[in-house]
């Protein structure tokens, strides 16, 4: 089934211990189109300024990712985000952020879209969120991601958005902000209250954790050895397990923990290179085999 | 098998959130011979001062552990911890530490322990523990912990001891410390490279990690919705895992894993409650009903 994410496209600089790029593709709704194309096929909803380079949309080409959703906007600029990690693998230094056409109003679902059963609200101001949900016709699973910035400074809104969606991702700082509940299982029980069915958060290197009704399910990253470049982890994250479930037709606790663990290891090869590089250098049949081969290792 | 432990016994006073206990029974010895017990016979070594409470041995009966190496040394007095967790508890800040009878001559181990067969060496200086290890016949596995405090100012004597031992157990901050690496599975290996031939690293909330040989294996902590007191959950961890080493008889990765997952369960009702509440709460039957719970939430 078609899996429609709305999100940003950006234009990257990132710096790690293992180097720098300069002008890579990046945004979050890229990461997660990518990710989720190894599973189903993919409506991409987004714009980007005039200069975006060519080379931007040549990822999108040979993946079954649709670009009917990708507004090309005259006259605006596209997202920038300078990131470095050079101190921290774990966690990211914004060096600039140009919000640019990201601080402009929203992109459009096509008409052919509206009818998307599985949607992914990639992270931006929740009011954008809700009202890009309102014009789809009736969709049957809808997860959201959100940020620090929107819980400290649009809180009403966010909080009218959880009661219109089933799952929500966000990272345990972003947990602990919004319910300010240290331990992050009672803070995921906490974000249950406040409308979604099942709750994922996201611990960076340490893992993921979901809540769904009394459940509690604990999964660990993929033990990497070497990571590279950590940017859009979160978002492959999302793009796997949400690819998966679009496959599956069924949220049961156990199905959903399969596609937490798809998530995770679609994760693990964003981190081993540069940008996109890490994905386009896989396919479904090593992300199988290394899903098997976590499987094996987490079992006792 | 009988397992013998060598470590601290202590007083703690002890702050958490939830409370503060004073003067309460603790040392890394007690944590583990107590969580160890719930599997195998222990033998436990250590010494207290003459200002030892007689509440404090208290703890050991109608357990299967033999004291006969616990010396209760004249002119000495017990080592000391005051530590809280007010701010975080997933970290103690020591508000005052007297080593008082452990910066003198350790305990000795008694001739009927000397047929050990499987030794858990808890942190205390290298050389002692070496010395402790060398009196012993033929043990068949040895596993120590270890500290900053000797990783810092006794490389050397702890260099000796991992030629000398076949596991080592210790936190993330202490595996890069002793290795300077920062990726955890690197460092893993690089301690294997020293001599043990499997490395468990605790992350606290976040689980642990086991490298043998070329295999990596990662556990989440078990998902616990109220930590009350995390003082010993490092300790029990390695008693219930090697307690449960010790019935086994052979330490292949799969059955280490197992032990790491005993472990796993055992300190979660250990932080359950304050000092050794949570463990004397708890039974066998209850630690293998989480153990399988433990399982089953961690299978996709």
């Amino acid at each position: 089934m078609s899996l429609l994410v709305t999100g940003s496209l950006g234009i990257d600089t990132v710096e790690t211990p293992f180097g720098k790029r300069d002008d890579v593709v990046g945004g979050s709704a890229v990461y997660f189109a990518y990710a989720a194309s190894f599973f189903t096929p993919v409506r991409l909803v987004g714009a980007v300024g005039e200069d975006a380079p060519k080379s931007f949309f040549d990822v999108f080409k040979g993946r079954d990712i649709d670009t009917t959703g990708l507004e090309i906007r005259k006259g605006s600029k596209t997202f920038r985000w300078h990131g470095s990690y050079v101190k921290d693998l774990n966690e990211a230094v914004s060096v600039q952020t140009d919000l640019n056409i990201l601080a402009e109003q929203g992109p459009r679902i096509p008409p052919n879209f509206l009818d998307s059963k599985y949607v992914f609200l990639a992270n931006s101001h929740p009011a954008l969120q809700q009202q890009l949900l309102s014009s789809l016709k009736n969709p049957k699973l809808v997860v959201a991601d959100t940020m620090n910035l929107w819980i400290n400074v649009e809180r009403p809104e966010l909080l009218n958005l959880l009661k219109k969606i089933h799952g929500l991702v966000l990272n345990d700082g972003e947990a602990r902000l919004l319910t300010e509940k240290k331990n992050l299982i009672e803070a995921g029980r906490e974000v249950m209250k406040l409308g979604p069915k099942f709750v994922i958060i996201k611990k960076g290197e340490h893992g993921s954790l979901l809540c769904i009704g009394d459940e509690v399910f604990v999964l660990p990253a993929f033990p990497a050895d070497k990571v590279v470049d950590p940017t859009g982890a979160g978002d492959s994250f999302a793009g796997g397990m949400m690819g998966y479930l679009a496959t599956q037709g069924t949220f049961s606790p156990p199905t959903i923990k399969r596609a937490l663990a798809f998530g995770t290891v679609v994760a693990s090869f964003t981190i081993a290179d540069f940008s996109l590089a890490g994905l386009q250098a896989t396919d479904r049949d090593a992300i199988d085999q290394r899903f098997a081969a976590f499987k094996s290792a987490m079992s006792f």
